[in-house]
């Protein structure tokens, strides 16, 4: 069998990726140079569109058609990706950030000040795109799509330094925090083209199984020093306290020491020379990233289940061979 | 005469006024603590509720009633307030400000992070309000006037330590931060009611004009020290480099002398123990905060004569007398 790959899917929305990166280049404009400057750093510099894609392919697997066809597919493509890269600006201002996809953040050139209200236009601006889809279902799903985010952001941030955190918590943060909007992404593409109330719950079941698959890879990588192509720093996540899915499965399965060291460390965050390769052995001698990424791999199965409502096959296909990277990307 | 006062305003809408804070507190809920917590901190200690009160005077305006009779104006009249505080949790992120109102703001008791992650939660939720409300066209206003807000608040960045920026760029910046919220608030509550057309567009006129004696006030005041009662620091814009008023009528009738100092001060942030009498000494010799308050008391004059739209006397008369307030409360 061929790699799965996000690819397939990327052919298949091809066009329609090219008119949605039109739309976000011609909605960063503002009268205020460094509106555009700074968000088209951030936006141009690319990401996989992951979320805009699944919002087309929802589009698509409605009408059966490309989006093209419509532009209030366009439009909440362009809105999805908006929101997403707010959500970006205001996290590397909260994490101090100063790389992201191997880049200078805008935090690092620009400043906290204007990172944090460009973050803000984008999500105003965000919701004049939805606005002008004049469907106000699909407001209603990405307003809460977008309080889900910040509470699981929120949260995240009050379980900073807590080890010994119930796994339960760190599904929630994650769900908020990234499913949710996988979910209401490809939802809604569904919904704004008069899609079937089974496809719309088809699809945001398998958004929210792709993004929980997605966001708990992410997390394991940070300790997967190997991968540093990923454009990640490994470590990143040590360093901030931030509690993921390994460590909560190493302090689970810890000694008195090991709690001891996680307690110093992520904890306390009285890190010293060394303590990330300590880290990654008491990962290890738990299997925790192994076990991370099996789970990641049951979020994707389930993703992939919840495909049967999806007509076309081609899409069908390349959306399971999307799931199918998200977690074999680091195998 | 009497002097003028909110209190006309405040006193016949003080019912729905009531029902409104309800709104607020109960929508403020979330399954993370931190968040209610934070924002009640905020919204809570109060402010005058002065958007909320456009909105829910517009709505009135446009049935008659009080807007008790329909949860739509209330829902408007809290989504306004919450995107409100949004903007003044960043901003005090933004201006590193330890106090508002006269209490210790919540990036200094929570933090940036949480400062910046419930302003977000803050914002979406209003979005939630206005989904609610099952307008599209009131949450086109809203959208519109949140990517105007926050591009006045960037370009205010921009022009941060520039004393011989335009006037007009001062009052483009005051017109987006400050006076299309007003508007919005006001048109929106009654195009929520089914106001006619000229009526919304009258009371977006008020509001507008109301904004900017608000803002060109509150500005002004910055250099009153005498005036230290109203819970504002005296001198914090000097401080911050911020370009007021004020400021750009002292720079175009200053000396090479006042122009130095300007520089030094506002535009490079040199600033030593004195200069901030210094510098009123300045602006009182080009009497330039009182041109300020004329200006402002101008626009105040413009809010009023757009309310003869307004049918009920009791109403007009006392949201004239709101923009009178604004302007008088120094004097």
């Amino acid at each position: 069998m061929a790699q799965p790959s996000i690819s397939t899917l990327t052919s298949l929305l091809a066009d329609d990726v090219t008119l949605v990166n039109e739309v976000i280049m011609a909605r960063m404009a503002s009268d205020v140079p460094m509106i555009p400057e700074l968000a088209s750093h951030l936006i141009a510099a690319g990401g996989k569109r992951m979320r805009p894609m699944l919002t087309l392919a929802g589009a698509r697997a409605a009408t059966g058609s490309t989006a093209a066809a419509d532009s209030r597919a366009l439009l909440l493509a362009a809105a999805v990706e908006f929101i997403h890269n707010a959500t970006l600006l205001h996290d590397d201002v909260i994490d101090e950030s100063d790389k992201r996809r191997g880049r200078d953040t805008a935090n690092a050139l620009w400043g906290n000040e204007a990172s944090v209200l460009v973050g803000d236009f984008l999500f105003a601006r965000s919701f004049e795109l939805m606005v002008e889809t004049d469907d106000i279902a699909v407001l209603g799903m990405l307003s809460s799509a977008s309080a889900r985010i910040t509470e699981g952001e929120v949260k995240q941030m009050t379980m900073a330094g807590r080890p010994d955190s119930p796994m339960q918590d760190y599904l929630d943060v994650i769900t908020g925090k990234t499913a949710i909007l996988f979910a209401a992404a490809a939802a809604s593409g569904a919904k704004v083209m008069g899609g079937s109330e089974a496809l719309i719950q088809g699809l945001h079941r398998y958004g929210l199984s792709l993004g929980m698959a997605f966001q708990i890879v992410d997390d394991a990588l940070d300790y997967r020093s190997d991968l540093a192509s990923m454009g990640k720093n490994a470590g990143d996540d040590f360093n901030d306290g931030k509690i993921t899915m390994p460590v909560i499965l190493a302090w689970q399965d810890g000694d008195e020491a090991e709690r001891a060291f996680w307690q110093r460390t992520i904890g306390m965050g009285a890190i010293q020379e060394g303590d990330f390769d300590e880290a990654v052995d008491y990962l290890t001698k738990h299997q925790a990233i192994e076990r991370a990424l099996a789970e990641a791999k049951s979020y994707a199965e389930q993703a992939i289940a919840a495909l049967d409502v999806v007509p076309e096959e081609a899409l069908r296909e390349a959306l399971a061979d999307a799931a199918l990277y998200t977690v074999a990307r680091t195998l």
